[in-house]
């Protein structure tokens, strides 16, 4: 690290079209990127790891696959993790509560700062957006500032390090046009919170990615079971119904 | 829960003399305990488990022991998890810097703000006290304040759950008075940081243990290799050498 240099950072990435594209932003950056850290607390959308795998691999870093599965099982009441049935519709209705894994960034980011801790990194970026705001209290920029002012007194006189959210006040369409601007691959990110064989089309997160790649204009490959099921459900949650 | 129950507490227990005489206090105040939480990140002093387990049985509340080992593996650096010897000598000496695992209560502490969230719960408490503010950051007042504040905006909305740490202005020996007068089988605590058949009596947790249980007045039955080396230790470090 020379002068200015803010030295490489630890990108959470669930391998997803949001942390993908961020890790790519940041890598083609100064500083740049140590590695990839995918956090697996048993949720069913597990496939993405793979996806965040092969993102490391583009970008010739290192990837961590940490097991946080023995927390998640005892997280009861989240469709992410036990066999409630992940609801189809807009990722902003009220059905998408049910994903709600309570204190999940909480964890991963300690865990998170754990490990650069360990590795002497000074930078853990994240990828949290204003479309995750309204359902998830654990992305929201309140958020953010509280988990760093808490970590400068865990982590005084030991480390100083900074928790990075360059997409905090950016839509997911914002991300989409970074990915296009980027040449992210989009099909190399999974987003789909049912993680079946492909992207169901009908979820929210599949919803949201839709619409956004859409509204973005960015070519998207990626392989729909239901690829216009989103024109109608976001017509739908513009008209308040 | 009636009006001004505070409902039951998930108490973090390592088995060790603080987090042992804590359970036993708040068992038997309103509210009680619902559990405790063992985390087990590789600690060489693993035998502390078992500890906390036989606490359980005698308060009659579950016990839970969760897995962060793959975290804990990743974090190098810690004589508590890796093979640096552990120091001999006063807790508060800057020996004992080297059994700093950076950012172990922020992850504890959010894995068990997570399962208190899972169960309903809504205290969540843990044994720091004032003979670990010196050492260890993530053990002072304001990380605890700063946690709680954190934890409040990322459950803003979900739950609602209280860090409660009634000792954090208490010395060990207020801790150990506190054993004496519940009551708390000290010998069915563990403190040693090297997890050896009986506790070594030499190094820094247990020289603090053996000068509190003393200073406290409190028979102590336990086993120690070296039962006498803390009189010198705190003589030299009293003295200022």
């Amino acid at each position: 690290m020379t002068r200015g240099d803010p030295g490489p950072a630890l990108v959470v990435c669930s391998g997803g079209l949001d942390s993908v594209t961020l890790a790519h932003r940041l890598s083609a950056e100064p500083g740049g990127v140590a590695a990839l850290v995918t956090f697996d607390y048993g949720q069913r959308h597990r496939k993405e790891v793979d996806f965040a795998a092969r993102c490391a691999k583009r970008l010739g870093v290192a990837h961590e696959v940490v097991d946080l599965t023995d927390v998640g099982r005892r997280i009861a009441g989240s469709a992410l993790t036990d066999r409630t049935q992940v609801p189809d519709g807009h990722y902003s209705s009220r059905t998408m509560a049910v994903t709600v894994v309570p204190n999940r960034n909480p964890l991963m980011l300690s865990a998170a700062f754990a490990l650069a801790g360990g590795q002497g990194l000074g930078r853990v970026a994240a990828a949290m957006h204003t479309g995750d705001h309204v359902i998830y209290p654990d992305c929201r920029p309140a958020f953010v500032d509280a988990f760093q002012a808490m970590e400068d007194t865990a982590l005084d006189g030991v480390v100083a390090i900074r928790l990075e959210t360059p997409f905090i006040h950016w839509s997911k369409t914002d991300i989409a046009a970074e990915a296009g601007r980027l040449g992210v691959p989009v099909a190399e990110t999974w987003s789909c919170y049912k993680g079946e064989a492909v992207h169901c089309g009908r979820c929210g997160t599949c919803v949201e990615r839709l619409e956004a790649l859409h509204d973005a204009g960015v070519v998207d490959p990626t392989v729909y079971a239901d690829r216009d099921f989103w024109r109608g459900e976001v017509a739908r949650w513009k008209a308040g119904s």
